[in-house]
């Protein structure tokens, strides 16, 4: 067997957050009997940020986050999440289903329903066993711990094969967050979940803003198939439990710095156990006339099979990387092209493969030692203008085949 | 090993059309010794329609063709195609050796290199062996027969397994066209290579005219994996030596009609013969207010990889189809949405799995037994206008991940 970007340590660096408690386990919704509800809990009111899938099937539990972002941003208290089904085309027994789960929930930990958000994931189109669910509420508060937070992101896999949780301090307040996805992963948007929470005290408004901002360069810049979900959500909560407010500004930025990594860091470990995923690939495409058409020919490339078979091949055929910027819509004179291959997390200092749009006299062992790597990077230069973007992916192995021809069986 | 699509047997009734011939050798231009030359000859001069690959990255014999197409479109008299080379990405060199065909070609056959379009398809980025070819030219000539279609069509393999090709015959005339193709097969446009050629009489702009509407519905109606490549590339040329005449109106009409059913033929062998397929499906978008949104739809089922590995799977996992249809960028209400199920090439009096945008209390063995068979349709009803399209896929193996991951070793 050759070394896969699995084998690679995956940083669980997860710190308590003032005020917030997380809960994870196995309550009979999953046939295996791996743990599948979740629960996160704020003992003070939160400020609620969220995203959502861009899909126009949306499951019910996406729409009834929406409905709470738009009524009341400002009193949340728990996270309510289930694995196993998505809750996605099930129509009014569904939403019904939705908001029964926020009421038993609400019921056990002394809140309002209307303070509860609730996350599903799973096969779509099957009812969830609502009596079941009920019937593990009561165990979930009696798990609630301040480091509960691997528990919980142990409780929303599903092909996902590592829990992943991230956390940074800075400044006196804490950024911890959890996600889940290994399949359906595209930009536009998250294409998984993920529920991420402050001690920070700042507005919804404020909150939202910068929760859109580092989701563009963190689960929006990441796919693993093109594929978007029904279920697609990521919630940010603030509860302000450690006094420091942010405003406007400098502090405002450096919030949003922070929290870009740490969406950044759960968004990388999604492509790194991308399912089948045996390589981790940074794409970056510069000389753009605008970041906007530089991502769209980085995502076009990040979703080629052609582009992502050679990968698994450690084939390092870039005329399947010309080819797929060709078709990615973008208007681009083909004479100007360059591009280079690098080890790691970068193609900057790389291997020069291509000038001028034709092939470089580079010699074909170096290429196919940077291929060989588990890590590895590409940089096409469009030779236009000054934008540029970046966008991360996994290759295409037998192995996505194989999880994805079975899943339901 | 199961029953696969491949076993079904290819229908290649070419006939043969007064005044052209064909041939297809081994020059040596591949390493494997297969046959890799194929020409075209017409004892008369042809009018010429062709469309050409939309991506931004174009090979050095389709910037050639295009310049053919604009400059003269009434006095073509051959098509010279190699396989192995695609000519893409080789800067002036490529063009010049594009040119250097057509110069040989013409000199062989006693005509203008202005006569004579060039055709590559092949690894992206190596330079034609440019005196190999020559060298093989003249051998073409003495192998032109009325009847070596077929030996033409095998010249222009690449990762094919069968070479294709199809006639029809009706009201005097005749239409015979070869194509390859079975990966970076995807819309806009054909994808592939194709001649197809008519003794009819019929005007430049006519023949264009006629060749977007077959092209429409028959090469732009077909994906394999998304991909589009640089050199795709469909000619039609009619001689006129039937005597027949097409005019507008009635007989134009009937001529579009069989121009389509020769493409949509070829087109649907590509796909039966899409790179590791097992299976042929037949993907219909109705009730949608345009046909181009109804067509995105469509597409973006087929091009789906967790569609398209569970179709591999057999796995009737109409959820995956919902979630696709969603992220296709066209607005529709979920809770209209309506899908069937059928067995072989359409889906109409099939199986009802969704209605409402719910499941249907329908039997899972039945959706089960209709996912077995290597040949099976899908609709999906949007419940919003009369519109409609069609394409047509195959599914995404283990097998389409072996030969990608190693094409050029």
């Amino acid at each position: 067997m050759r070394q896969t970007i699995k084998d690679k340590v995956f940083t669980r660096e997860v710190l308590s957050i003032t005020g917030f408690e997380a809960a994870g386990l196995p309550v009979g919704l999953k046939k295996s009997g791996k743990p599948d509800l979740a629960l996160i809990h704020s003992t003070q009111d939160c400020a609620l940020a969220a995203v959502f899938t861009t899909n126009r099937v949306k499951a019910a539990p996406v729409l009834f986050d929406m409905e709470r972002l738009n009524r009341d941003a400002h009193h949340i208290r728990a996270v309510i999440s289930n694995s196993g089904h998505a809750n996605a085309c099930t129509g009014q027994v569904g939403l019904q289903n939705a908001r029964r789960t926020a009421e038993m929930t609400a019921q056990i930990l002394g809140c309002q329903p209307e303070q509860v958000l609730v996350l599903s994931t799973g096969v779509i189109g099957e009812q969830i066993p609502i009596d079941v669910l009920g019937a593990g509420i009561p165990e979930m508060k009696a798990a609630l711990k301040t480091d509960g937070w691997l528990d919980a992101a142990e409780a929303i896999m599903t092909t996902d094969t590592v829990p992943k949780a991230y956390s940074k301090s800075h400044d006196g307040y804490t950024i911890t967050g959890i996600a889940k996805g290994s399949g359906m992963i595209a930009p536009n948007m998250a294409t998984m979940l993920s529920v991420v929470v402050t001690d920070a005290a700042i507005s919804p408004s404020l909150l939202q803003q910068a929760l859109q901002m580092a989701n563009s360069k963190s689960f929006n810049s990441i796919s693993v198939d093109g594929d978007t979900s029904t279920n697609d959500t990521v919630l940010l909560l603030a509860n302000g439990a450690s006094g420091v407010q942010i405003t406007e500004g400098e502090m405002f930025n450096t919030f949003v710095r922070e929290l870009t990594e740490v969406c950044a860091h759960l968004a990388r470990m999604i492509v790194v156990d991308g399912e089948g995923a045996t390589k981790f690939i940074t794409i970056d495409v510069t000389g753009a006339v605008e970041a906007a058409s530089a991502q769209q020919i980085a995502r076009t490339i990040a979703n080629s099979p052609l582009v992502k078979t050679a990968f698994y091949g450690s084939d390092a055929n870039w005329g399947r990387i010309m080819m797929a910027a060709g078709r990615a819509g973008v208007e681009f004179d083909q004479t100007r092209l360059g591009l280079w291959f690098g080890a790691g997390g970068s193609a900057e200092n790389g291997l020069q493969v291509v000038a001028n749009g034709t092939p470089t006299q580079y010699a074909e062992e170096q290429a196919m030692a940077i291929f060989q790597e588990p890590e590895l990077a590409l940089r096409l230069d469009l030779g236009m203008g000054t934008a540029s973007a970046t966008v991360w992916t996994c290759d295409l192995s037998h192995e996505y085949v194989t999880i994805n021809a079975d899943y339901r069986t």
